[in-house]
């Protein structure tokens, strides 16, 4: 399908993608790189890419695709790393969890020549590193595609193949929306199971340690989704501050009208409240996403 | 084992027991009662016991052991109709997710000549009625055990046995120290998970079916939470009060932190904070529970 595709950042997803185009055959050359020698040195052993290297601008030379897998807060420092070396014509996507951010980190070093494709994979696990990935992650699930106003629907093509060959559906947006969507089923969601577990974390020990025992009852799927790369979701909160401050708000207001019906003893509110959301978990189970 | 055991309220637990005792022969007869007559038919149906009726009163005669297992807030009215039925030297014992507060209640219409054995097993699925039990529910999990000063050694023992039958491992502590720990390892969590649903409700159309569509991006583990039995629930955050809003009091606490340090680009903070409740995830899977 192409010639070259460079994957820039080998842990969870990167190597996800690795794996999809390495068997695939989407391109005729995969390169992936990493600024750690030790993830280098791990991807050589799994054997998913045709050329390793810790030469970011060297990497993406003569690409035709290249893909950022670096957490957000890294994409400036990559993009003023990689952009002299982009060829022309070529195009450059990502998989950030943000994108509105990205777009002003990404376009601040892009060259004229090269077209953006600004893309966001739902689809993880709480574990990290390449070993950690795996060729069916995308299977079944969206990648949201949020192009800017000048990007070529050629680019657009390309990376929606991509992704289909990974499995996913594509879904386009525009990126502010995009980070108000994600805000709420995503950011929110992960901002609320770290502070759950870290409240635990708090407790005095001999609590803390029956919290663990009995962790079964609810709270340990919470600590499933705290577990998630701590780098990659702090540059998500950073990045996404004003949509994640919304949501959270909106929150708070819910989570403080629960409290007060708990204080009043006001079943009605609760049971009315606890009934009502069945009927999401209902669609989502529909659209074949639980 | 035992004689005859009698189970009122056959939902989730409560067919997931008689599943148990039916399989391993813990009890020569196995009663089911359930006030609702659909409940009854569906329980014949399934063919879990040895005889199942919606008079409650009557199912106890001549039972050995009484398993509670309706929701909290219905067992003052289930007391009041059995307890003069109960026979002279039966064990009683419950399943509620609450124990101050079923201890109180209980205890109100206690006969002298019935032993109380208060029982909590840490054992669930979002799914309730009778057709959503199984056998293999509580295999691995714990029950807690929360006697009363004067409860018998016998009866505890008694009680023991049957979750040991179903695959549980048994631990004991007083009623408020256990209302205590599951108010953090599952009152917290669940109302959480009704609050961040409900929150997602609450959105305009379009933006509340694109949260359906992503919702893989961490929401959905909130849902299948959120989705559990909102009867059971609402008792659940009535009968635990005190500590439940004692333990979200340091979660809003925790929040509003989180919340300060996002407003302020604090990216040390969020990291620290992240990285560290990895730490309880890794013990929970330590310790067989993940």
């Amino acid at each position: 399908m192409i010639e070259k595709i460079t994957i820039i950042g080998m842990g969870l997803i990167g190597s996800s993608i690795a794996r999809n185009v390495h068997q695939n055959k989407f391109a005729k050359e995969i390169v992936a790189a990493d600024i750690s020698e030790e993830v280098c040195q791990k991807v050589i052993a799994l054997g998913i890419s045709d050329y390793v290297t810790d030469d970011l601008a060297r990497s993406v030379e003569e690409a035709d695709l290249v893909i950022l897998c670096v957490p957000v807060g890294a994409i400036d420092s990559v993009m003023s790393t990689i952009a002299p070396s982009l060829k022309e014509g070529a195009v450059l996507s990502d998989v950030g969890s943000v994108k509105g951010a990205v777009v002003e980190s990404v376009t601040k070093h892009l060259p004229e020549h090269v077209d953006f494709v600004p893309a966001h994979p739902i689809a993880g696990t709480e574990f990290s590193g390449p070993e950690a990935g795996f060729a069916e992650l995308f299977n079944g699930r969206w990648c949201i595609i949020t192009p800017l106003p000048e990007t070529s629907i050629k680019a657009v093509e390309v990376v929606t193949k991509m992704w289909e060959g990974c499995g996913s559906m594509v879904e386009i947006m525009g990126p502010r929306h995009h980070d108000l969507v994600l805000g709420i089923t995503s950011h929110l969601p992960h901002l609320i199971a770290y502070t759950i577990v870290g409240t635990a974390n708090d407790l005095e020990d001999d609590l803390k340690s029956e919290v663990i025992k009995f962790s079964a009852s609810g709270f340990r799927d919470f600590t499933r989704i705290a577990s998630s790369d701590p780098t990659m979701w702090r540059d998500v909160f950073l990045n996404n501050k004003e949509a994640v401050l919304e949501v959270l708000q909106r929150f708070t207001e819910d989570l403080t009208a629960l409290q007060r019906a708990i204080r009043k003893g006001d079943g009605d509110y609760l049971y009315d409240k606890f009934h009502d959301t069945r009927a999401i978990r209902k669609a989502i189970i529909d659209q074949g996403q639980a």
